[in-house]
């Protein structure tokens, strides 16, 4: 039915691409959100960092491509997966031709900052600083940009940090990923209050193990809270 | 350089719908949400009720596509407009062959009361009560659902409500439509106190014309607050 219409001028094709973040620590040992992206070695835009991503495949489903380029990229699981947005507009690229029209289907992730250690790199995988990266290929400065946004809009009223922490994490260790996302310190005191208040995290009752005098106590998230919240649609779609 | 893997099998085709939401009196004047669906008059699912939609145009932005889309299917135009989600899985439709995958972007809408009175309605469109929907096409069910999820949680927290209300309002006006898409009766003192110490909502001054002794002040939302808050992509994408 659609065959005609499309040998006219065919119809925009359709690509997922993963906007990876992780931290890591920078020269100072501070926590920061970083990226991976993928060198491109052909046109448009040859030379130039871009997201990974690829064209959906006929037999995969949207998430399942999100983390296998996610993967394939990496050498990582996500521990948090969601979709983003559908980037489409006709001015995506400044010299898109109607029949060069893509449709990125953009998903976005989480890697732990333990797991993160062991990602690949190579001359054409490299992780950027979240906040550094160069003028990228396409529209995905801004969907980075828009990425960090949601990050850090949703960090405030979900489990999101748990994302990047090994299962059970120190309080000093918690607002050091809330400071690395926000991109600001924040006073310990307080900090401990509005954790101890929100209830999303409970105290193990174990201590992190050393040789300190008085080692710091050690929380876990509480588990019968989602972590990925998308109401009806549950996790995988 | 994708045309010979397109021809192997075809690749997913793209589609926009749209989920339109209003308010409209039942019965007993009370205001409940309504959606306008259309009759499929061909396979698969022909004779079912479906989100009004279509194949994405090779020349027409998203967000166009499902205004266009909505003003075809309503004679109306949307007062809010933001994209849901991209349903794309291969289980959306049980009968699906990788041939007939289709992806679709879908975005929703709020349409005002007042509008709403002069929306199209004909054999193959009709208004459904948002809570007594039939079983439709594909996975929209779903969709509706997760639409409805969203609209209630985003009114919590910004603008909405204004999608469907006149530019000034009383506070009753605006508790109805709280009422009527949270589906429960809420306090009207609480409720004057909420929207009090919320600030978004500022006093006209005006009151509402009518031949009561003291009739009700107006309100309107403070526009300096922007309706569709999608941070760095601003309205347009």
């Amino acid at each position: 039915m659609s065959t005609s219409v499309a040998s006219a001028i065919e119809a925009p094709s359709l690509a997922v691409s993963t906007v990876i973040f992780t931290l890591r620590p920078c020269e100072d040992g501070q926590l920061k959100l970083a990226l991976p992206l993928v060198k491109r070695i052909r046109a448009p835009f040859e030379g130039q960092w871009a997201l990974p991503g690829g064209p959906l495949k006929p037999d995969e489903d949207l998430a399942d491509a999100a983390a296998s380029k996610l993967k394939q990229t990496t050498g990582l699981e996500p521990r948090y997966l969601e979709q983003l947005y559908a980037f489409g507009n006709l001015d995506r690229s400044p010299m898109s031709k109607l029949e060069d029209r893509v449709v990125s289907i953009v998903y976005w992730a989480l890697v732990g900052t333990v797991e993160a250690e062991k990602a690949i790199e190579s001359e054409n995988v490299h992780w950027f600083w979240a906040d550094e990266l160069p003028k990228l290929a396409f529209d995905h400065n801004l969907i980075v940009e828009y990425a960090l946004w949601r990050l850090r809009n949703k960090l405030e009223y979900s489990r999101l940090a748990h994302g990047f922490l090994p299962e059970t994490f120190t309080l000093a260790q918690l607002r050091e990923v809330y400071e690395a996302v926000l991109n600001k310190p924040l006073d310990p005191a307080n900090f401990r209050r509005m954790v101890e208040s929100n209830g999303a995290v409970v105290a193990t009752g174990e201590r992190l193990a050393g040789t300190r005098h008085r080692p710091p106590q050690l929380y876990r998230y509480d588990s019968s809270i989602d972590l990925t919240d998308l109401g009806p649609l549950g996790e995988k779609q």
